[in-house]
């Protein structure tokens, strides 16, 4: 006997645990703290980061992360993708997680909220429930997925892509960059190739805090996004063989110009939305001439193409309708092109029940969510395919992503960490 | 009376000198073997030169010439340009002297003639000279002169420019490449800033020898061109603004993307001039993309702009017309463009007796030269502005030019440095 008033203590403190939840808040100082704390890691002259994956930026920014981890107690692991995990052990230890993160990483140039704000707010709702001494039934876990942007691996979301078993560990470590360096490698240097491996384990509930990147919430009004899913994405690349040649004493006639043909498919790729109709997005974002010499007529272009659409048959049927146009264009213009597919998601429905708890976590702060779809790839893509997963959108102001003005009010950020905590808690406590 | 037989023995070998001068012929096999040598500088897989100027290759390419100038005896100076001259004294050293060249720097992934044809041709005509101790009236000059090409540092020919007075050297010093490095601290770093000032002399004809870098001399079937001058040119770089944005959440609506009308710019530039008419040739050769990621729309465009004409005022007109274009598509797609004219110069008829001259040793050696005007600009431009000037052309095999396929047969490299050797000793002994 004991033991019993221990016991009893025990259950008291879980009540009182789960009927403090509603009312508990994170601190929205500290979580802007975090967040400036991590814009330095890359930090550019314009008020952006780059810090791209695997880098020295992106080194330093997960040294900082795994103490802020330790600092609350949490038992860090780090997986052979360099995925970081830290735990916060729940009551009943063999019961399936509830999960929530983002990346670290960032586009070159890009803003200070993309992907941090989910790691940053998970670790906030961390912090207070380490503050709150708030025990939880099941056990939970805050991530960092590496190389999520594909700005400098492609493609994107391998951390994830592995760890759910979707992607192949030796194909990503064999992803390399414009410099040839090679994925694995770069974990290797920065220290950063865990020797935990890179697998899935049981996961109750998946949740990631993310900025819009779009200008819809700020349209509308609303603090809160709650995307239904994951449009469908469909990576490709172009590449148009011309013929190099002195400009001047080239006439026109007989010319094949890489670069001229490379122009036509562009416009092709930026008319293609409005002429199909639908919710089509068409993208070409990178562009590669060479021997790029301003009195050489172009040899070779590399570009890429992006394509986006909550209705796959678009994205399959838009894609078919480029490979046509390109072809013809190559053929007027005497310019063979080859085109690769490089990677094609289907749209991803998000978990209904784990969607229709954002929406009641917003009103239950008093703000009506907007329902909508996200046009951007997250980590969450992955996990959905393996785990119950959600998301929560808070807005960037103007419109404004992957880009050095990027920005989100620390309140919204505060705002979205709140929905994020309450979320966190209703699942950990089921 | 002691020095009357000295004095006959010279006039006696001065006659037989001239008199032997028709049928005097370089060593093809000789002018192979220093082509040959200069073509392992810079060289590259696929068979061509990477030698940009006043880089380590080009210091590597630049010392030889200098051994084997020394090697033939010739007074060697270094400009503060880094242009290099070897002197051959004539008998009568205050008359104005008689200088060939051109230049050792190629292309990123240029061929193994162009330039280096002009400056290993020249070396092959004093080497013919010096084995045959023959002696002329007038000094002779052989020059390399730095940074033709311009791919390294904007705008081309800036060493014999500044040597001609025409261009400013503490302008030209200020040059930079993409990497910001400055052409001063360049040619101080390579050794190549010379003590000499770089300031023009006294010329009595400047004749340059030179691959065609076009297809008609192979399409008329003809060993040598003959060009009457060098058509116009016009330089200028298009700066445009879009904004970026993550490509998945933005509508198309709205997007102001810089590559698509960046595109649109290249297109119009293209099409220009058929619809002008005229003998215009119109080339984007440079794009660079700005922030250049996959999902990124692209913020930033810049490309260059290469307009050519035998017809001064078309070029002119060209311009005019393409800087409404752009202002039209620029308004259109709410991208800012600005435009910058870098460089321009006028279409240059060269000396019509030196022209006459090059015909005549053509038709010397039994082979009808080719009239036709040089697309390319040369350093004999900047020379013809300073002292009569003509140039030597022999074909260019598939026309290709500024590409490692760039090819011009051992023959035809020879015929062309016997034309230049009878140019030279004739207006060496004028």
């Amino acid at each position: 006997m004991v033991g019993a008033p221990a016991s009893k203590l025990e259950i008291s403190k879980q009540l009182r645990d789960e009927m403090n939840t509603e009312t508990l808040r994170v601190e929205g100082k500290r979580l802007r703290e975090s967040l400036e704390w991590m814009a330095q890691f890359g930090s550019t002259p314009g008020g952006g980061v780059s810090r791209l994956a695997l880098s020295d930026e992106d080194r330093e920014a997960r040294n900082i992360f795994i103490q802020w981890l330790k600092g609350i107690e949490l038992e860090v692991t780090v997986d052979a993708m360099g995925n970081i995990f830290g735990r916060r052990a729940g009551r009943e230890k063999n019961l399936p997680a509830v999960m929530s993160g983002s990346h670290i990483d960032s586009q070159p140039n890009g803003g200070r909220f993309d992907g941090i704000l989910g790691v940053m707010g998970m670790l906030e709702v961390l912090r207070t429930l380490h503050a709150n001494k708030i025990e939880t039934r099941r056990s939970l876990y805050i991530v960092n997925w590496t190389n999520e942007e594909g700005s400098r691996f492609s493609p994107a979301m391998v951390g994830s892509g592995v760890w759910a078993g979707i992607l192949d560990q030796q194909w990503a470590y064999s992803r390399a960059d414009l410099k040839g360096k090679k994925l694995e490698d770069e974990l290797e240097r920065i220290g950063f190739r865990g020797s935990t491996p890179c697998r899935k384990g049981p996961v109750h509930a998946y949740f990631e805090l993310h900025i819009e990147q779009g200008p819809v919430l700020e349209r509308v009004q609303k603090t809160i996004g709650s995307p239904e899913g994951i449009v469908g994405i469909l990576w490709a690349d172009a590449h148009v063989q011309g013929k190099a040649n002195q400009v001047g004493p080239t006439p026109m006639e007989g010319r094949k110009d890489a670069l001229c043909a490379a122009a036509e498919m562009i416009l092709k790729v930026n008319e293609l939305p409005a002429k199909m109709g639908g919710n089509l997005v068409a993208t070409v974002g990178e562009i590669q001439n060479s021997p790029n010499s301003r009195n050489i007529i172009p040899e070779r272009v590399r570009f890429t193409l992006d394509l986006r659409s909550w209705n796959d048959e678009l994205v399959h049927k838009a894609w078919e309708e480029l490979k046509s146009d390109f072809q013809k264009v190559s053929k007027r213009r005497g310019c063979p092109v080859r085109m690769e597919e490089i990677w094609r998601v289907d749209h991803a429905p998000f978990s209904p029940e784990l969607v229709q708890m954002v929406r009641d976590a917003s009103r239950g702060l008093g703000l009506e969510p907007h329902p909508m779809v996200s046009g951007a790839g997250h980590d969450a893509s992955y996990m959905n395919q393996i785990a119950p997963t959600a998301m929560i959108f808070v807005p960037s102001i103007g419109g404004r992503s992957h880009a050095e003005v990027e920005n989100t009010s620390w309140e919204d950020c505060e705002i979205g960490a709140n929905v994020l905590l309450q979320c966190i808690l209703k699942k950990a406590n089921e």
